[in-house]
């Protein structure tokens, strides 16, 4: 927690993961974010991973430091009160249909300078997924050995959409502070997906060569990095992105007179060069594939480090929760007090580290419903009569 | 292009993706962003792909819309042009060390509202790449079919931090003009992805399994999510999201006996819990293989898309380039005039689209030095006399 965005409230109304990181990220720098959902959760609200008590790992920390608000979104009565909540704050989150209830236009009647957000799938509103825009674009037919398609596990297009959403939350709100206008800003899943594509290089690559790129496994394209297996059968990834850091690989190895036993049979240097170290790589794998095999991980990886190059074993995701490095010894991680699932373990908080300012430990989240009461009455001014009687006619739900 | 962020200048100093992708959200938003690098270009300036000219189609992408100005930063002069204009714009991007010539201290010396945002590897300041970190926390021992670990292609970690990095920025300059203080916000590519295991439920997961997931090839874990194959041979993604979808997924295939069957067996329900469709799918995915396998992938398209199912077949990224519903038709895309490259194609601009304002056409990237003398003069009023004798003497360079 830092309080970068002190003072700015959002309503955030969305499920799974790209939207609700935008509030995450929001909420963990400060914001007041105020997740609304359907009375006992969205459809994400159990979703795996989940305890013996069905209740979900995974929402509990995607939705960190946010307030809760209930309501039937399935009334009349419970949409009018979201959207007025909405129009209260004037910033809103959402992965909600672009048209219906919470359609920017309806929602701007009676707050012109509005700012939206809109997480979608496709950009003329069909349904999309991660895993199904990720197979549109092409990537699991370039993972992994081949020759079947791999599919990421990571939702990587979720995750870049919200860190967008977030970016984008705040452009349109300097915006507005500079001509008192409203906005919203559609990000379609599809379009982050091919957008990125093309801000790689991959559009102009491929209509360039007019042919895909080659399957490459583990190897990374245009440079010397791969994956080698040491004496004592540990993987690890080794790549380099300087030409300083090639010349001192190859020093570390003692394999000079070797490499530039290939560089004379092939005409060609290596020294200032990415892209011949991966056009040439037939050659020079082999001869790292022996160093490399000769030598425990450990002297390896002192090897590597004498010589600043940067290279990293494959771990488990156990392994990794278990590194005092990255998680017990890191300021970013926090115990989680307030977990709604009663388990306790290192929360997360904000990926930024602001070293003039104090962070704060990683907040819980909220219980469904946990903030309805509080909410209601702050921000639409309900009287606790009419929020008891909204309650007892199951238009608004309160934690249990 | 839009221009949200109107009158904002940025000094971006930085190479690869994470930095240069951060400045060109920021680019593509209407921001200034003055790309500073080394002469000649620095160590992302060739990467592949290239072309027959060795003119990067992967840099020319990635810094869209910039501008460059070019300086010898091995000579104290250099270095102190780069520190002058950081201090003249107050905005900073950068992937250099914390510590040196650019850090936020020495920068921050007559500049002290500066917020500048810094991409790391890790926290501590020890170098690691996208690839590295990513081996670290584990994802590729759980990506593909296993044993072997697999890297991902798309350098997520990367694209994440660089879309936290353009958020970040937003957020410290909106702290400062509260404030008018200014900070550094600090996004080591190490908490980025050790963050987001821990925001995806990962961390408490396997603490509270105490042991990893099973490895799930294709397979999505924790509802019912998957690759099938059709009759004539069209690998497709299949993923259910809502109650809703399952029914009409059951419907569709005419499998409601068959799964009625399933549940009347294992006495269980699969029509509201997600996590039951996923923990039976030894059951369940034979089924729809069989009732897939008998339909050729036109019939099946036709019946997922009447029942709103989201699918997608894999694809080549060369069918993704000719796909007009992503590129083509798409208003993201607009030709690139300008490419330093030459080669003309589809060139992508802001991911998110705002229907109130007009989209102008993605600009092209910036040649390197090309804006040296115009950025020298108008942000540091060097005289063009003085301009002229550091070209002369090498300090600054200006586009061939």
């Amino acid at each position: 927690m830092y309080n970068l965005l002190d003072g700015l409230k959002i309503i955030e109304a969305s499920s799974f993961v790209a939207s609700p990181t935008a509030g995450l990220y929001c909420a963990q720098f400060g914001a007041e974010v105020i997740r609304v959902d359907q009375i006992g959760g969205g459809p994400d609200y159990h979703r795996w991973p989940v305890t013996q008590d069905n209740d979900s790992l995974y929402w509990e920390n995607l939705n960190r430091a946010k307030k809760s608000v209930a309501l039937d979104l399935s009334s009349p009565q419970g949409r009018e009160l979201l959207q007025e909540l909405v129009r209260a704050t004037g910033q809103f989150i959402t992965n909600f249909p672009a048209e219906g209830f919470l359609s920017h236009a309806k929602l701007a009647e009676g707050r012109a300078d509005l700012v939206t957000v809109r997480v979608m799938g496709w950009a003329d509103g069909a349904p999309a997924l991660d895993y199904t825009v990720n197979n549109a674009v092409g990537y699991p037919m370039m993972t992994g050995p081949g020759p079947e398609p791999v599919n990421h596990v990571l939702p990587a297009w979720d995750l870049l959409s919200g860190a967008y959403a977030a970016f984008a939350m705040l452009a349109a709100i300097r915006k507005r502070e500079q001509t008192g206008e409203g906005s919203e800003v559609r990000i379609p899943l599809s379009d982050v997906a091919i957008g990125t594509v093309a801000n790689l290089g991959g559009i102009a690559e491929v209509l360039h060569n007019k042919a895909n790129r080659p399957r490459l496994g583990n190897t990374v394209y245009g440079l010397f990095g791969r994956d080698f297996v040491t004496k004592d059968n540990v993987r690890t990834m080794i790549v380099v992105v300087t030409h300083r850091q090639w010349a001192n690989l190859i020093q570390a190895f003692g394999l000079n007179a070797q490499v530039e036993g290939i560089e004379a049979e092939r005409g060609v240097s290596f020294a200032k060069d990415d892209g011949l170290r991966f056009e040439h790589r037939d050659a020079l794998y082999p001869l790292f594939e022996r160093a490399i095999g000769l030598l425990d991980h450990a002297m390896m990886a002192s090897k590597l480090d004498a010589a600043a190059i940067v290279h990293s074993a494959y771990r488990t995701m156990l392994d990794a929760a278990h590194d005092p490095r990255l998680v017990e010894d890191n300021p970013m991680f926090s115990a989680s007090e307030a977990n709604p699932s009663g388990f306790i373990y290192p929360a997360a908080g904000a990926f930024g580290t602001i070293p003039q300012m104090q962070r704060g430990d990683a907040k819980g989240a909220p219980r469904n419903g946990q903030h309805s009461e509080e909410i209601l009455s702050t921000l639409l001014g309900l009287s606790s009569g009419e929020i008891a009687r909204l309650i007892d006619s199951g238009i608004i739900g309160i934690a249990k």
